[in-house]
């Protein structure tokens, strides 16, 4: 797979002069076009062999071209912010808003080779956290990202000698270390691993580009000519709107009519003074629980969505009142701001997550996507077809990293929701809470329900399952909620 | 001054009763007022005596009022990421945008208080942190944040059955810890300091308000009121626009017309192959002092202002030449995203400062707020005289974090900017760099100049002085601006 970067690829200074000007003024060029409209984000992925030339090949980029609009990230050792986080955090932090360009070191490759390398994971980890990349990459370029990856090559020779020649010039040699050395002696390994790697991720959307790290003229040259290709053809997609289609049959409706939503017994038995009794003694297992030692090492993610006028925030206040202040938080999803919009759609998540021992409270959430956004056409079929597969990622990436996620769905009746709706509009200081959109969304139940049922079917996993709360009686549904978190939060700590 | 919360206030359970749905009500309805045009945003500071119920208080008007528009910050030890900015920059995170509650437990005061008691510190220093402080908040408050601070007290007698009762019930054993019974032991130290920042730090603006913690019901009803009472005069004075007027006299010119910029001699020699030599070696010298491991401890943050086509990108990028890729970051200031605009205008700058062993670039600076600002009158002359002061105060808690802060102020004449313009605009690919704007600018120049010189008076201190460059020839003005880095660093790291 390297021999065609190890055949010594070479670029004469001459005519390294004659091309160098144009390239430069063509990537100054197209930077400034990706300014003026903000199409899309760059993403430039660095790795390979040490000494290859990856630093100088950035700092030569940002030479060339216009450094206030690109960002070029290393990670280092995780801050103790980033430990308290899922995995792929610190990388969220780190992408760039439409328009800029983000040079991403020590990116989410980093850790999966290392550790095959080191033997701290078999094959078959290593493949599975590969295929996570690949997914996860996936869903950044139907975002909208232009992703390149660029790996540089160079041979086990080459290698020695350009550490050696390094560490013979007194000006580079502290950039020579002995974890340098170490790495050199793996060399077989890791390109044995390297090269499983680029070819199980490399993708017809974001393929990896082999660099010979040996020229410095050459190497400067060709990854130039990368870049630019790629913006040149991705601005030229994206004027043209080729974006992807879907082309998938869309999802089948059941035959007999019965679904997951209009099955459920909405109108359940609970009366006001067995309600008090069972919300008190709930609100005190589930202080205990949050409280609980076991409770530091976790996070609580709830997600609550539901018709309009379900209940969602009387069941919410619920189970904060039976929470530490200090320990919680409640994140209202509405219209996204400016600096969200920017982004891939999960981004705007992923920036509330919680640290360990904390609590956050989704008022809807993501699923945002697959509900209002489907049925409004705010986003294309295609993007909240393929948005089911993300959204389960992105829960596994949360559970994985210690998370409990629980979703609530609070279900009310058509007739309901309208009792409901009238005796807010009747009361003074419930009136803002009906809108005009709460009745034109209330024309579109049939398409709502559709939408639902096929969120249900397809983000109701194992690890995250979604709970249907029957809400016809508020106090029914605000129990079951509560004993639900108790339970499930029981169960994750072992208590 | 603590008489009057020791004088046993007391409210019996039919008065509650009978008070607390009309205030929670109001609470309620005004907290939804807030979130309609989002005049401001409101702070509360939680303070005072372990166990005169801090936040038994905050979890009741989290029940009262609506909970996704509160946020409650705790801030217990700092993380590495907080730790490698300076200390107010947690509070900076935390705090809430237009139309929000932020409701901050372990606030600014609580370390200096704890330092005092702790004789960590002298009354000296103690005042010198409190009048910090006191410049802070004054800030906060002219831009538009409403500062409720809360001091709960209870005398030592009531402290001690506090704690006692609270270890006595199995129910909330677990909330009494040695260090609360450490601290008790500490209560008249800990009482006479209190009283001491209370007094020093009670303004005009935004006093402290004393609640007496041993009644929980007046203690509720207390708190509720005074939140209420302060957010209905503040929107009281929103909607009739009384705000701070400026009443002090406009800053003098001087008589002779002579001023720091008209006595520059704009024109310097240095001839091409020079500059090339000198650009080389100074270079050269910042690589190395950048990668120096004194370095690490450190964080240099670099701001460059000046006349529109003055070069400031083309300096720059000398500088950044000579750094690694990814150890620098370009900030350039444009017009403030919606998230920044819902904040206080140094917001936006706090949230890119550089962690250790970084460099952060600001492409136009907080400095907008007297120059831009000021010449279009996008701010109040009040606003931009008070931020000379806000500016030192924000540049000081930097340096004491260990920030080298240098500033440049690029200069050339007015001859020399038409040229740049005109050939900018002959230029295809430069053309884009020259606006409408820009050209509308040039007619202020007087304006302009009067407020750089200004900002240069009251702005130029002995820890962060600005470097004026006389930028006429460009060459000249990149190596001051490089020689200038690498002097400063030198000093700064001891080299």
């Amino acid at each position: 797979m390297f021999e065609s970067v190890e055949i010594g690829h070479k670029t004469s200074k001459s005519d390294y002069d004659e091309a160098e000007p144009l390239l430069r003024t063509q990537l100054l060029d197209m930077q400034y076009e990706l300014l003026v409209d903000r199409p899309f984000s760059v993403v430039v992925l660095i790795n390979g062999v040490d000494g290859a030339g990856k630093g100088e090949t950035v700092n030569l980029l940002n030479e060339w071209m216009d450094p206030r609009h690109i960002e070029a990230w290393a990670f280092d050792a995780p801050t103790s912010e980033e430990l308290e986080r899922p995995y792929m955090w610190r990388f969220w932090r780190a992408l760039p808003p439409k328009g800029k360009i983000g040079v991403l070191f020590g990116n989410w490759y980093t850790q999966p080779i290392r550790d095959r390398v080191a033997k701290v994971i078999k094959t078959s980890d290593f493949d599975q956290r590969l295929d996570d990349i690949t997914r996860f990459e996936s869903m950044l370029v139907r975002e909208g990202v232009l992703l390149i990856k660029l790996w540089f090559h160079l041979s086990k020779d080459g290698q020695k000698a350009r550490l050696k020649s390094l560490e013979e010039d007194p000006r580079t040699r502290w950039r020579v270390t002995d974890r340098d050395w170490r790495y050199f002696k793996q060399y077989d390994r890791f390109k044995l691993y390297a090269e499983h790697m680029i070819r199980r991720t490399s993708t017809g959307e974001a393929p990896w580009q082999l660099v010979d790290g040996t020229c410095p003229r050459y190497r400067s040259l060709f990854v130039g000519r990368v870049l630019l290709d790629a913006m040149q053809r991705k601005l030229e997609a994206v004027r043209n709107n080729w974006s992807n289609r879907q082309t998938a049959p869309p999802l089948p409706m059941p035959i007999d009519g019965q679904n997951v939503l209009n099955s459920l017994l909405l109108e359940q038995p609970l009366a006001k003074k067995e309600y008090k009794e069972l919300l008190e003694e709930l609100q005190g297992r589930l202080a205990l629980l949050s409280r609980d030692k076991a409770f530091k090492d976790r996070a609580l993610v709830l997600v609550f969505e539901g018709h309009d006028a379900a209940g969602k925030g009387g069941a919410i206040r619920r189970v904060t009142a039976a929470l530490d202040a200090r320990m919680y938080r409640i994140v209202p999803i509405g219209a996204p701001t400016d600096e969200e919009l920017a982004q891939p759609y999960l981004w705007r998540f992923w920036r509330q997550l919680p640290r360990r021992g904390k609590v956050v409270i989704f008022d809807r959430s993501w699923y945002g996507r697959v509900l209002v956004e489907r049925v409004e056409g705010f986003c294309s079929e295609a993007d909240w077809m393929r948005a089911y597969a993300e959204i389960n990622d992105f829960e596994d990436e949360l559970i994985d990293a210690g998370g409990v996620v629980l979703k609530f769905w609070l279900s009310i009746s058509e007739e309901e929701q309208l009792d409901r709706f009238k005796e807010r509009e009747a009361q003074p200081h419930k009136r803002f809470k009906i809108t005009e959109e709460d009745w034109r969304n209330r024309e579109k139940w049939d398409v709502y329900e559709r939408a639902v049922c096929d969120m249900i079917d397809r983000t109701s996993t194992e690890r995250s399952p979604w709970t249907l709360v029957e809400a016809n009686n508020k106090y029914f549904a605000r129990i079951k909620v509560l004993r639900t978190i108790c339970e499930r939060l029981e169960a994750a700590l072992g208590r």
